[in-house]
């Protein structure tokens, strides 16, 4: 939604130095780009300096297509900058990983079909075929690959050329109940968001309601992350939580964690949509 | 706050079974004996009723001292209930235990010495001299026992004899930094509650901002939880957390969190003050 | 969700006073209801009772067909008792009123499809043309009545009618833009429920964002209330917030509050579905 | 607690316009300043770039007392700038004002004295005797200055000629139950912060918990803000709420809003002792 069309959105971090920001932002106002978003972050522990700017190239001086190498050329090297440089009028395209349940997968479709998510959803892909009349409804691709410990490999190839084909630039799974093999992940690095229904660390793995009940924990939550080798180790990118008391069931845990599972996968997906994400260690710098 | 003077409390469970409730109420009622408060849960799970009620005794005629006996007569052995009968004019006697952090301490002793929490606080009890200028301002005995490995058991014994000689029935732990042995739990079972500075079970044990921080959480928590043997695994009471993002540190992690804990901690020693709180199989009842 | 199948739900109030409980439940009991949920209130203000209990009707002695009968007989005069007699296999018909935009009319067809939520939707209603699609996509009726001063009134007799013939027990505006008239009001007492996007009792009428954003405040909300006759002023169900800051905009706001607006509205109509919802003097006991 | 000893904070707001961020960060970087604390804001709807820095001046080329000077004639009129600058060194020092209630005065005061509220507090003002006794414990003075419709005037001058002479920057009406007249808010633009019990703009004015148990809402809040002479309008600089239900009473909202009061001015007071609140047009910008 606040992705202006004719800009280029650049995410970067450095070793912190004095003049980093000053020079930046120099370099974009002399060459008559104009800044309509900046935001920097600081680290002062690990002396790192983050910042995400977005600039209207209406009247910018360098072609399109020659920002990234002069940017590499000026500033990269220079200062040892890690950068990525996205532009405002090219949308995402999100592959939807789903199994069984429908709520976070109906959450993200009706933020899609009604214009809210800037993205474009060339397919979904399922272990199960549960989930297709829902695609249906939303015409939007269904592949079945039911996926068994044995084909596993040969199966996950398989969908990563079908989203190779599809130009697939990132994965969200809706509640997919199925571990992502290392070479997924090697494939799609921070481009993977998971939902984990917990408030990680708590409750990793299977069954976390059933776990937070018998805990007896007063507060439930839900945890959007990058999918990283390690089982729901990622970087988180958004949590949120909502009350229980002892009246509460491990049912009725489940049916208050849906509704902070599709928000909060929702937010944790729009947010990366807007490039506004930046993994650093294994945390994310998440900007307004 | 809400303990009427010339009351009866009774907190119970048993094996839920038909009529109960009504057999309990009838009993009150027939008796003369004004319901004031009544607060009941079923857990369809495991079977068990639960149940918190207060009455006015003005008119109740069976005697103060008797009603016990009566009521382990006519219920505790017919329904196999476990019951706790308090009075609404004794008071909980507390003994606050501290290290080197105020900020819970000050909380109960400004609820304490205004009138809002409705307890005795004989002494404070500290592995340190530090804080007792605190107890100082407030007039309250401040006694250390240092701690080491060789002299806990020595010491604890002291401290539990101090304890018995002032008439302590809990004990809340504000920030005390050390491990309650088996002893003292054994003796104090469900009375001693402890603030865990996270959201629990995530980041058990020590520094668990510096944990938190380091996994990039989104939200930081507090828990206030009664002691049992197995470290911060007892029954949680209340927990409650609060937002960070990528531009908190571990001391702002920390200075956020400090206002969580004291929150909590007060929360649950009202309640537990209140008589509301009920352990069955290491979860808690919290009755509104 | 929780509905049982072959249960009656009773919600009641009455004046306080003593035994009342025991006596509703003995009732039950005698008869050989299984009481499956008991949750009551009372009100020591205005001393008032209030209960909501659930029972499972397959041993019960009183006929379905009689019970309501036999409660106002025994109870409802006695006790100057008013009482609402559901039972579990009944559905609640919802019409859903809608204008433009998606988002509270997606997550409620979400549930609605999933089965999470237990109604049937004979229909959806609404002035303008543009969400016909989405109704579309959910295979529901959806009908166009456009509202002008003039027409109102023959408008809203002409949707009166329609939903006495779709049998329609309740209606939720779904962020429908128009005022309900008096004669609807009355026909549906306590069954139109309405999503405001603020924080009620603050920003009442209409672009209450606008207004939270001139005002400055630091947290936004949502409220899903029963409609009276009096703009905004009806008995609140529910209401969530969330925080803002100084980066957000009117824009933010919006977006931030339609996430609030769904899943309050959702919850509320979940809450009224379950008949957990009792009104009392212009305020709701909303059972767990 | 975060504000360094040797630093200039610079607070500012003017018309936005291209390379204002980078003249003013090139500025401190080129007079050997370096930049420990830097966050900016632009409001693109009424075009107005704010920013907030904190630099060290241990290598610093331009004098300390010149630092204002320079930075008048080099930015403010050159870019219609209107800014404010501290010192790290410089405490603020602060004057309290209490009615009869205690837990927003032990609250700060407990910050005070632990070194987590970097201030001065050399007195507190009342108009009741009922809260000395918490002065005397924490030894610090307290003038009482009954106040009448009569010697309102009179008494509020005395008030301010010995504010003048302990030498008070700023002003907590820590639940101070009267209104402040024009004369003191001349006296101190933005420097007045109160404690409302209410989530404003909801509830203005006396009792609003009343107002809000008789409304039914299910969710009360506290809103710490800057005195104007419009009542509770002032810019609001933090807010809190926290969810209630049927079961609680006036009381019980009094009693958890304490909770919610305390702990939300503090945090407005610590902004403010930060310098990180900047007012514009009624609004706050509250930086990290």
């Amino acid at each position: 939604m606040n992705i202006q069309r004719n800009t280029a959105i650049l995410l970067m971090h450095c070793p912190d130095q004095q003049g980093i920001l000053a020079a930046v932002t120099e370099f974009i106002n002399q060459n008559k780009g104009n800044i309509v978003y900046l935001d920097q972050h600081v680290d002062y522990e690990q002396n790192v300096f983050f910042m995400r700017t977005e600039f209207d190239l209406t009247n910018f001086l360098i072609p399109r297509d020659k920002i990234k190498e002069y940017f590499n050329t000026l500033f990269a090297e220079r200062y040892q900058m890690e950068f990525s440089l996205y532009f405002g009028d090219q949308k995402p395209r999100m592959a939807l990983f789903v199994s069984k349940m429908s709520h976070c997968l109906f959450d993200i479709l009706a933020r899609y079909t009604s214009g809210e998510l800037d993205v474009d959803i060339p397919l979904i892909i399922s272990n199960h075929e549960d989930l297709r009349w829902v695609a249906d409804k939303f015409g939007i691709e269904y592949h079945v690959f039911n996926i068994t410990k044995e084909n596993k490999e040969e199966q996950e190839a398989k969908e990563m050329a079908l989203m190779k084909e599809k130009g697939v630039t990132f994965i969200v799974l809706a509640r997919y109940m199925q571990v992502i093999s290392e070479k997924m992940i090697a494939e799609y690095p921070n481009k993977i968001i998971n939902i984990h229904h917990s408030f990680l660390p708590a409750f990793i793995g299977a069954k976390p309601y059933h776990a937070a009940y018998a805990r007896g924990v007063k507060i439930i939550g839900a945890t959007g992350h990058y999918v990283t080798t390690e089982l729901d180790a990622g970087p988180i990118i958004e949590q949120d939580v909502a009350r229980v008391n002892h009246k509460d069931t491990v049912q009725s845990f489940i049916h208050k964690g849906q509704d902070l599972e599709k928000i909060v996968l929702s937010r944790a997906v729009e947010k990366h949509v807007e490039r506004k994400v930046l993994v650093y260690q294994n945390k994310t710098v998440v900007f307004n």
